[in-house]
């Protein structure tokens, strides 16, 4: 393999390394792979750059946006054997490198659905309901979110140099916010072969991606309030970005990854031989060995009922046993390499740290047979595993984050016990709890759920699809309060929102409904001549609507649509019961009868671009219809959203009342329409 | 006025001064009206007895918590002359007061009631929908949150010692996170009063509340990931506690709200005689002498269309002209003093700063006529106006907050340039803008969005019930990027999760359906005998259904629901152009046919605790049903709720199927519920 200079990409242009350059060494043979430097970036003006043509990004709209995430995603994948060829040299298998590679285009392709399906085709994300502010209604307020106006940047971790790059780089671009991102030196070379194949896709503003391949400089010096620092790896590092003056002076928005003592839980139901019992093992050694246990998802302590923790120490070391380690590209091999020789002399030395007050049951930091030629200067270690019977006087064990194939067997007495001594870690990535009881769930919920990011619940039901403790997934947050830095990544459209600043916006139904185009509570209707079910996607504004005319219900209208339905509730058939009740207090028309009616009233019959109603939101019935009462309703635009270049979908807003003006019931109705063209009749 | 002696209210104890005790001096009269002092306390002791205690109010449901909220604020309201009579001493009119006192009752009031309506009676809150994890199912993902388990570390501003005590408070009891209250020296003696009236009225659990009157000392340095510090004051101190070592180390959650340079702008279509320059004028002079502009959300920079400035300057000089300084007590006082002699000397100072690149065009920092006997030594300070002309050149106007009553007119361009400069505070609590532009809203909220958390837009159609540019609600979000502090208080149930974790669960859907008493997709129907419609609302347990029999839909059916409801849409009544759409291919039933008929099938007549069908969620029509199709349901219990202790809401989740089990429907079907024994029939 020769020597790649490992280039940065700054205002748009690739740069070489110059000046003071670092080698890196293959974590398999200890030859030199790579050099990497960013002498001489101009760090404030890459920011400036960011901010200034990053708006480029800001100007397209969601659907826009996860075009480009598919497309990102698309060309990783079809160069996805030149990453796996590159990531041999980390000490990954292409195992390991699944997650990373096709992990990583997984994310991009998660937010890039998620973008289309979950947010609308605009710049402007709404939140939540209008709030009524004033008795009449004439003031309002209205919560909305922007993307901010500077840059994300975006310092990852060495491990898994492509997905960790993606998942925080899908919903930054995705909320319109362009990034700079700074790989870890160790892997650096196989990211930026990553950002490469999506900057020669052609499909990125310019502006939208920077990449620093090497040293950050004085980049933090240079950020204002509009950008975003999201951090992946130690505690230390951690600390220091955090309490940088210039995060705080800014209060620029500051998330970190970082240390995280992840422990499972053997449920107190799960006797050796159950389902339970066996998944616990699996998954125990599977976090060990997976990536050689570079994650910082991995199961660092393994709880178990105390009567219960020499069946699953023979069982894990059995286990273990057979894991094999060397190159690999070697054939047989299992278990690769740590990333480097100082990571190795890391973990080695926290390995005895721990070994201060726990036992190694298993395997030996210094000892180790690595298969495969030219092995000898690799970074190779065998998996660990470590017990300690007095967890409550032993803080090393909840404290030192081996990061490497490294767990620790720890007996608990009861489930309170376990979940106190899984909080002991002071704030995980991901608790699991291999039980089948759901009283166990529900206390782990209550007790343990402010203590970490995730919690996988595994039993015999969902082992088949489980994707594992250690797998963080775009749809789920990947964070955690504590010692693993307090932040918040992913969790599809919430890792979004982390990029964009909510803001409460007040007036005038009318004023704001124009800017943000979604009818609100108390804007005014825009009835024209032309019925709305006649508009094209393109010519519905919000607000545009009719007033139908009145139907009057009678006793006998609802007892043919009880009859012809079924539905004799005895609120629409029983007078002397229906009299009792003190919601209806008399005979009534059931709820369908009105939407029916209310169908009937507004529903424009013949062919047009109305598609379909694909469905209803938030139907409330307010007050109820008697026969002799006289039923009308209006109907009024309230927001849309393209779907595809041939259709989108309208909300409709529908309130129907009684001849007294009285609210009867209100519901959102939801149609597919046709943009105009694309009708074939 | 005797000397109050402020005391600290710790372990469920008072505790008087002692030690360092500190004067408080009247605003008015300079006379000492208090002594604070919080020496012995032990700081650490207090986190502890928060954490250990607190947990009472964890075990509450947020109904619970919510009825201890009104009875808060109850108790205030009925004890409120107290309070005001206190608050002159700080200067401030009655009509201040009110805002402080009535306004802080009324937040609490306002989370009590979002409580009860928004949140369900429970512990735990439900965060989205269900992620479906694998391909058939058995796997999926639920986010929820739960009380942090720590404390709230509540550091008060002195402008609004109740207000500002009680916007924090309501979120953090409501989220079940009990509270350690630290107010300002210079008004602590009337939150201790406040403080005092709360922990009289008895509705409190034991170690809910604890106060320090006086120095926070050592408490910072026992934090945890568990706890939350939320700050209001200087930016200085802001950056100080931001980046305590412990709160890096333990990640411990950070907010603050801090110094804002508020902006106003009056829009470029607004004339000298329009409502909306009248309403930009009457709003910059409320804002400057409402609590004589301690407010953080005043207006600091009022910006004018620059062939406008001089009108405005006249017109706000004329109402300004026309207020009058002095003892808030006595008779025609318009405006009070400021908190203290030193807010005094510092507002000069700021104005001294300001005045080197801005003219004084209105008022005299060093000069006032007080109103009052014994005003001599008071805190008085006269309306400053002061103007810019080149606002671009002028980093002060920008960065300088005077907290009194002072603001600074600025022209602009056009309203891209009145953005810019908005935007040139770097980030503020409130934006307004006296518009009745829609174009111009638009451009402001894209724009200007992302710099500010609150944006009003004032037009002639909200005047009369606006709230106004300076005042924060308990419904919308209060906080700001940037300068502000980055951080985001209230806004309705969006501040409660500031004091809750959220997480990620992952596992089977009948497990986690168990746990969290929710419904879950892919959870098994729990189907027994009785029809689940004839359970009362204790009954009821998620899972608990039936599946229905099958119906066969006819063509008679279509036309005769047509005919009946008048709902005559093409796809039910015309083969020729129903065949034509894609999305039908032939004559279809109506959406409202399907959910009549899904009632008919599984709706149980008789009298019972089903009071009433109030409502319907998420309704989807998946497939639809042709002629000859034959359709069935399940309903199946999803979650409830109490409302009062007669009854409850039960959400019923229904899943409409054809013959050949493709889903048909699906929606939530909204039942309310009797509770057994409630029902007088």
């Amino acid at each position: 393999m020769s020597v790649r200079a490992v280039e940065s990409f700054a205002e748009g242009k690739w740069h070489a390394p110059t000046g003071d350059v670092q080698e890196v060494r293959s974590a398999v043979t200890g030859e030199v792979v790579a050099e990497t430097g960013s002498d001489g970036l101009d760090f404030a003006a890459m920011l400036a750059f960011a901010r200034a043509r990053g708006g480029a990004l800001r100007k397209l709209t969601f659907h826009e946006r996860a075009a480009i995430l598919k497309a990102l995603a698309q060309a990783i994948m079809a160069r996805k054997e030149e990453l796996y060829d590159l990531s041999f040299a980390s000490g990954a298998t292409r195992a390991d490198s699944w997650i990373d590679i096709e992990g990583g285009a997984g994310t991009l392709f998660a937010y890039s659905s998620k973008g289309r399906r979950e947010l609308p085709n605009q710049r402007l994300l709404i939140d939540g309901d209008a709030e009524i502010l004033g008795k009449t209604g004439t003031f309002i307020g209205q919560h909305v979110y922007t993307s901010l106006q500077g840059a994300a940047v975006h310092i990852n971790a060495f491990n898994f140099p492509i997905w960790g790059m993606l998942e925080k780089l899908g919903p930054a671009l995705l909320a319109g916010v362009p990034a700079i991102v700074k790989p870890a030196q160790a892997t650096g070379y196989i990211a930026e072969a990553a950002f490469r194949i999506m900057v020669e896709s052609g499909v990125l503003p310019d502006g939208a991606l920077q990449l620093v391949s090497g040293s950050a400089g004085d980049l933090l010096d240079h950020l204002t309030a509009q950008d975003v620092v999201a951090f992946t790896g130690s505690a230390r590092t951690a600390m220091l970005l955090q309490r940088h003056p210039v995060i705080a002076r800014e209060a620029v928005r500051f998330t970190a990854e970082r240390d995280s003592l992840n422990a499972s839980i053997l449920g107190s139901d799960a006797e050796p031989g159950s389902p339970e019992f066996d998944l616990f093992v699996k998954e125990v050694v599977r976090e060990m060995t997976v990536k050689a246990g570079q994650k910082c998802t991995a199961i660092r302590r393994a709880l178990v009922p105390a009567g219960l923790v020499d069946a699953v120490q023979d069982a894990i070391s059995s286990r273990l046993a057979k894991v094999t380690v060397g190159d690999p590209r070697a054939e047989g091999v299992r278990m690769g390499a740590l990333a480097s020789r100082e990571q190795l002399d890391d973990v080695r030395g926290r390995v005895r740290e721990l070994a201060k007050s726990s036992s190694i049951v298993f395997g030996d930091p210094d000892t180790v047979e690595a298969i495969g030629e030219h092995v000898a200067n690799g970074a190779f270690m065998a998996p660990v595993l470590l017990r300690t019977d007095t967890p409550w006087d032993n803080d090393n064990v909840h404290e030192i984050e081996a990061f490497g194939p490294v767990s620790t067997l720890i007996p608990y007495n009861d489930i309170d016990d376990a979940i106190a001594l899984a909080n002991q870690g002071k704030g995980s990535l991901a608790l699991s709890v291999m039980t089948h009881d759901p009283a166990v769930v529900q206390e782990v919920v209550l007790q343990a759920g402010a203590w970490h990011g995730r919690i996988l619940f595994l039993d015999r039901d969902c082992a088949g699809e489980s994707t594992g403790h250690g797998s963080p997934l775009p749809v789920l947050v990947h964070g955690s309060p504590g010692r693993a830095g307090g932040g918040e990544e992913m969790g599809g459209i919430r890792g979004v929102k982390h990029y964009m600043q909510r803001t409460a916006l007040q007036g005038s139904p009318a004023l704001l409904t124009k800017a943000i185009r979604q009818q609100l509570p108390g804007a005014p209707m825009d009835e024209s001549a032309e019925h709305p079910f006649r508009l094209y996607f393109e010519e519905i504004e919000p607000g545009r609507g009719i007033a139908t005319g009145a139907r009057t219900v009678t006793l006998e209208d609802i007892e043919h649509f009880a009859h012809f339905t079924g539905d004799t509730f005895y609120a629409h058939m029983d007078e002397e019961a229906a009299s009792k009740s003190p919601i209806f207090g008399g005979r009534v028309a059931h709820g369908y009868l009105i939407l029916s009616f209310a169908a009937g009233l507004f529903v424009d019959p013949a062919p047009g671009p109305v598609l379909a109603n694909y469905g209803l939101e938030r139907l409330r019935f307010v007050k109820p219809i008697k026969p002799g009462d006289a039923m009308k309703a209006t109907l009024t635009a309230k927001s849309k959203s393209l779907k595809t270049p041939e259709m989108g979908e309208v909300s409709w807003a529908i309130a129907v009342t009684n001849q007294n003006d009285e609210l009867v019931a209100t519901y959102d109705l939801l149609t597919m329409n046709a943009v105009r063209g694309s009708l074939t009749t």
